[in-house]
């Protein structure tokens, strides 16, 4: 009864959707993209020696990450068993497919420009007006690859150093998209979850927070309805669209009572991991289901929930254990700075309890690793006394 | 940074801790005592030829189950990484050393008389008058091991059963304990954590119905708090007394107002599973943390949750998996008929909204394999409405 499945890349959301899957009697393997080698993605364990054994091995095939080489892609769609189809996965790995889907379904986004010349740029500018953020079309993630436009004075010096990183670029068919900077309100995103025969559900909305470009804290509580129609309607448009299977998250910016798309994510996603203490089924579970055609788990809020990333640390400190709601997740990967290497979920019967459990938490960390969580729990403790 | 932890015993309960203990770093492997090799709970991987191997590589060693053999338990012992000392998880696995226990701690429990002879069984019908459970001292589990004398006309042929069982034992030290069997109103049991430092945190008591023998269901809810003060006392007593390291599990009999013991397990327990879905950290998770000397998490109630058992059964609709807040665990274990293969965890934000859970599964589940759930369901709902 056991059915397999294979996680294109073997990182940390593969390790969650393994743990997610077993109780559901799941068999998840991970291919590791850069050995090509089929691994179990709790321990370092090699299963298959590559990629053609893996989908033989498999009954379904999911990915954890939107980059993965087309060649991968297309050799998995071939034997039927992707899901999502490899067409979602490049449309989440091409900012210029993914603004081409979202003018399909006349979804609101911030204004763009397509950059391959010095000509394109300068059109860019016109058509936009500063500020400008320059993104590469192709490989951006955390913050990476991008460039910030704010005064006519620095264009030639930004143009310079896009052109000598698109000349230095070995990756096919890289480009720039310029978008409009948009003074948005705040950053919040829509996790949902679409099965094959089309049922679709969505996760409550989750406010965002980043520091360098990287996810630090995301916070999922009881928010308005009218921002949570707008963005599950986004979600079925554009899920329902793609013929979606899985689990995808789409990123806003709140500008007053709209949402603008920044990007899609067609995988689980880090704005997501609370939802393995806050909501009725986690996401990777809800993936597991969707993509292995059983019905879909309710999403709804159990408690208001936040998640802190854990970034360049290998270690905090056991006191975090002894806070009431709290639970540590480890990736189990080698140190480096600005990696992610864990997240801890808090969560509280009310916002006040989570504000004040976010409290003690930033309180115990260390402000040098977590620099701007004690700043954030201050503020969302002011907004709920 | 990561600790690695040992489990003597392959079963489901290692695979749960597994589980459990992965995303706080701890990597957590079974002893198969059938074979004597270490193995992954998860995978059927085998990673150690045997226990000598199993004990150098661990930084922890526990155990799933209370009947492992002695010297297997004083080997581990022996090299100071065991928790509970084996002689906490001798005395679960052995119902004389269990009632000395509650003896030494004053703890209330039902009326009894060791058995080893004919005379001793005479003596027993005397002192405890009729009706009378006879269990054996070791090995007994589930229901297994028992004879109940309910009219004198039966003692001599139950006398002919029980002394043949005993001739035919192989297992050494063998013996039998009467008890009085006790009219009681319900079963219950209290599933606690003990650290090293003596820090105990206790889980809401819950109601268990037993089919068979056999724990079919398990319910925490909201409860009579002068129980759930009666029956914390007797697991700070008990577990301070064998000054305890881990989980323990103490099931009730409910007489009126008082809780008198039945049994005592060294161990994760059937009627905490619960805990996965509807307290603050589940049991696998706080078994993990008190024997890795980690500060224990919250034991507060989130939702109340019903545990239902899936026994004998390795398939069920998967429309169960379209109610809300139903989560399906198995254990991967080769079907046979009276085994524990799984089970289901269903949660509700009342009471109310559980017991109609509860029917609706009930009304998925075929009867033949949960004979009871339709009769219990029924009650419950009409309880709460």
């Amino acid at each position: 009864m056991m059915k397999k499945v294979l996680v294109l890349g073997a990182g940390q959301l593969a390790r969650m959707m393994q743990l997610a899957g077993t109780p559901l009697n799941l068999d998840v393997k991970a291919l590791d993209v850069s050995s090509n080698k089929v691994v179990h993605p709790i321990t370092p364990e090699q299963i298959y020696g590559d990629l053609a054994a893996g989908i033989i091995n498999a009954d379904v095939i999911t990915a954890e990450f939107e980059h993965v080489a087309h060649d991968i892609l297309d050799e998995c769609e071939q034997s039927g068993k992707l899901f999502p189809k490899s067409e979602a996965i490049k449309i989440g790995g091409d900012r210029r497919l993914e603004k081409a889907l979202l003018e399909s379904c006349n979804t609101a986004n911030a204004k763009y420009y397509f950059v391959n010349s010095k000509e394109d740029f300068d059109k860019a500018i016109n058509y936009l007006s500063l500020p400008i953020i320059f993104k590469t079309a192709l490989e951006g993630y955390d913050g990476k690859g991008q460039w910030r436009l704010k005064v006519a004075a620095d264009a030639e010096a930004i143009w310079q150093d896009m052109a000598d990183f698109l000349n230095a670029s070995t990756t096919v068919n890289q480009g720039i998209v310029a978008e409009q900077m948009v003074p948005f309100d705040r950053e919040i995103s829509l996790v949902g979850v679409r099965r094959i025969n089309g049922d679709v559900a969505v996760y409550p909305l989750t406010e965002n927070h980043h520091t360098n470009g990287i996810l630090t804290v995301s916070v999922a509580a009881p928010i308005n309805t009218k921002l949570q129609e707008q963005a599950g309607t986004v979600f079925k448009a554009l899920s329902d669209k793609l013929n979606y299977v899985g689990v995808m998250a789409i990123e806003f910016f709140q500008v007053g009572d709209q949402l603008l798309v920044n990007e899609i994510a067609p995988r689980v996603h880090n704005s997501g991991h609370w939802t393995q203490q806050g909501a009725d089924t986690c996401q990777f579970e809800n993936h597991l289901r969707a993509i292995c055609d059983l019905p879909l788990g309710s999403t709804a809020l159990v408690r208001p929930t936040a998640m802190v990333n854990i970034i360049g640390e290998d270690t905090i400190p056991d006191e975090v254990l002894a806070i009431a709601s709290v639970s540590v997740h480890w990736y189990n990967k080698g140190k480096r700075a600005g990696r992610k290497m864990g997240h801890i979920n808090v969560s509280g019967e009310h916002e006040l309890q989570l504000a004040q459990r976010l409290q003690n938490l930033a309180d115990i960390l260390c402000p040098k690793a977590f620099p701007d969580l004690n700043d954030f729990a201050k503020k969302y403790l002011d907004k709920q006394s």
